[in-house]
């Protein structure tokens, strides 16, 4: 399918009805937000076009649709994965939809725990408006200060909490939304139970606006707490690390919100490229865990007494749990600081992967030796949300080498042996991440069929044009166009 | 769309298949699947079918498949809406596919907490499996004894402990199911994170088999508990019994795993009607909440001072907490009486409606007022999950007169009046039993026709020849097939 450029009767009932707010085709305007967040491609379109309200965005989309205009919906652009870039089968035809105008909290009811935010809300925005009542949104991530309400929802955010809470699909209590054909779906009720059939909102949620248009969303707020604790626990083995999971989950409750694992690679990383680092034990174990516990004011106390016990019985080596939030942020930004210290290192072709909990300590070491077997002199790493089985495995150039040179004639080749090795184990080459563009290719080759089928029929049926997000998620047809 | 009989062939085929375990036309083996758990209704099947394995299951819908011929799956038959009954458009001409054959529990991971449960396993079995491993599946229901995984799965259940832990959606990781054209769709590993795209399993969570036959789920499983509190409180308003809750939550943490509310009225039609009952409290309090709270061995002590707190700051009338495991099982005897002792006081229209849950006091003085007035003389009374904003909404015939009479002539008009009521309220006249059969009609009328339209389209999509239980769930077509 070729998507037509947007006629000018068609920018020309944007403009009127959007204001010089909502639309522009100035290239100085578009230039900031065709780039993605990795700056691995830039593309091109027609016109920026950011409605202010729900209506606004039915309106953008019913006109689009009468024409078959192709529509990008970006919030914070900080895709990982190009999801919201217009690059690829309508690039320089498609209208690029900015939520960032519908930025209001609707509501906070402290009763029903839950928040009303728009598509545009920032996440750290919405962290501190419901901190002011006393709640807590249980999800965060390294782009918090970018990322949208819209754009987590629609690539069913994770992070560093989804242990306790889980990702952004069992923290939405409701949506509002343009579907592909103009309608607004209303369902911003923050019902805890409604079986009135299929439950609509759970294809927008993680469908990367190739379904529809999100604009609001009803989000579930959990206590504030009181105090937290933050360790750092040297271990042997990643096994033990799980064992020790398993062991202060029975022991602490559901107190346990991050688990985060690091090896001694890692650190080592950190400390070499990162100032005013330090080890936080005397010792450099094989691997490193940081765990977050929350709850009442003992909380420090009582994880300090599990450590202590578990170091007793063996399983872990060492552990400290920070004295104060100066320590507790110290032992964060270790963690935090990995990617960067990787990133000013060298090259790496990296992985956003999970497989079941249970099995990634073995997964982890299987993979790492089929990944130096077959590309000799590579050096993998694997860090992460261990407690999620989801761990960014990435695989660095070989020491000493020219890495872009590696990086230009070798990541693609890298990464489509990874992602066939973690499917070949059950799992999944997207965990947090999403399809977006740089994906689908690998998505495509290695998506199992049936589930294949059945996305390209739910699409087909819920946007017969294909008006939505072409290019992303989905792998293309054989003519080139989104479907 | 008329349904075809099965061919002689297609008889033939499944009977050489399944084997005389697995396939039947005998009329004595078919009729006690063919009328519903409320016995409102009994249908007719053309034979019943019931798969050992999911390649059975498969092969049962492409042989139905490739003639049209309509399925309707069974598991517990324990719908309280008609769900798993043959009755409607292919009434005589259907397969009832049962399956209570597939009851194996695959695997138990305590490492991943999770386990994988066939279709056909029994609530009440698989929570005895799963804590002989020190674990807890945390969904429980009144017809735990009969409900199996794959009708759970196919209705989202919920039950008493939604509260904490939500319903059936919140625990399935993952999924296996016959589809439509006959595709098994193999989704059982329990990965906590995996954004390949649109999540196909929640299309048939809450599906109630109109889009697949459910052969397997992978449950999340949580750690056994130490100890268990129960207590009876006396309120003098629901808006109190909201606050109530608020605060425990904040105090106990997630501890507080049911709160149930009981108003007067039904605490006096338990101990009317039901033997060994007594009153909990010296006082008869306008409204009753029941809490269950889990944790450490002190949870008791806890919730008992917690109650003190709420008694002294004028929220609570009166408490108590049970000393014993025999007072807590009076306690919940006491809550789970109520539908039987008021079945045995007369008959009522009932209904399973959710509101916001801030909303739910105000929605059940005002509707209980707007029903009496519509329909003088009627008895309302409102009881169940607070904490969840789904009470059960049942409405008492006048009193003294000839309740049969009324209930035939008045029941249907009844519900429409009130699930009319919920619905301008933005909730919803199915919290937890689903739509069925007989529901379908209340809900056609009163949808929203996006969510409508939206439905449509994907059933279409994923079940072109409409053969996944035709006549449950969506509304019929104006030629009255199951489309």
């Amino acid at each position: 399918m070729a998507y037509p450029m947007p006629s000018p009767d068609l920018l020309r009932a944007l403009a009127a009805r959007l204001g010089p707010r909502g639309f522009t085709t100035d290239p100085a305007d578009l230039a900031p937000w065709l780039t993605d967040w990795r700056r691995r491609v830039t593309g091109a379109a027609a016109a920026l076009v950011s409605p202010a309200t729900a209506e606004d965005a039915a309106f953008v989309v019913a006109c689009a649709g009468a024409e078959g205009v192709a529509i990008v919906p970006q919030g914070g652009n900080s895709s990982m994965v190009g999801g919201a870039t217009p690059a690829g089968p309508a690039e320089g035809r498609a209208l690029l939809v900015s939520m960032r105008r519908m930025r209001a909290i609707r509501s906070i009811s402290t009763e029903d725990n839950a928040v009303v935010a728009e598509a545009g809300v920032v996440l750290a925005d919405l962290h501190i408006a419901v901190g002011e009542r006393r709640r807590r949104f249980p999800l965060s991530l390294a782009a918090k200060g970018n990322a949208t309400v819209g754009g987590l929802v629609s690539t069913n955010a994770g992070g560093t909490q989804v242990l306790r809470f889980g990702p952004m699909r069992s923290l939405v209590l409701g949506l509002e939304a343009v579907l592909p054909d103009g309608s607004l779906f209303q369902g911003l009720a923050p019902l805890r139970k409604d079986n009135r059939g299929y439950d609509l909102k759970q294809l927008l949620i993680g469908g990367e606006g190739t379904l529809g248009l999100v604009t609001a969303a009803t989000l579930r707020l959990v206590s504030a707490f009181e105090a937290r604790a933050v360790a750092w626990i040297g271990l042997r083995s990643a096994r033990d690390a799980l064992t020790l999971l398993r062991r202060l989950e029975d022991r602490l409750g559901e107190a346990v919100e991050s688990f985060e694992l690091v090896p001694a690679e890692g650190l080592a990383l950190v400390l070499r490229h990162i100032p005013d680092t330090r080890p936080p034990l005397s010792h450099a174990w094989e691997w490193n865990v940081l765990v977050e516990a929350v709850g009442g004011a003992d909380i420090g106390e009582r994880l300090q007494s599990e450590l202590m016990g578990a170091i007793e019985a063996g399983l872990a080596g060492d552990a400290m749990v920070a004295a104060s939030e100066a320590q507790a942020e110290a032992l964060w930004k270790l963690r935090e600081s990995l990617s960067e210290a990787e990133a000013r290192d060298g090259m790496a072709a990296k992985h956003d992967i999970a497989v079941p909990v249970a099995d990634m300590p073995a997964f982890m070491a299987q993979a790492s030796a089929a990944v130096v077997a077959r590309f000799p002199g590579t050096r993998p790493i694997a860090f992460g949300h261990l407690g999620d089985g989801n761990v960014h495995f990435n695989v660095r150039a070989p020491a000493g080498g020219d890495d872009k040179a590696w990086f230009a004639a070798q990541a693609a080749a890298v990464s489509r042996f990874v992602h066939g090795l973690v499917t070949e184990a059950g799992g999944t080459l997207s965990a947090e991440h999403g399809i977006g563009r740089f994906k689908r290719a690998d998505f495509a080759a290695l998506a199992d069929l049936v589930r294949l089928a059945s996305m390209r029929a739910i699409k087909a049926a819920l946007d017969p044009a294909g008006i939505m997000n072409p290019g992303a998620l989905l792998p293309l047809a054989e003519d080139g166009s989104g479907q």
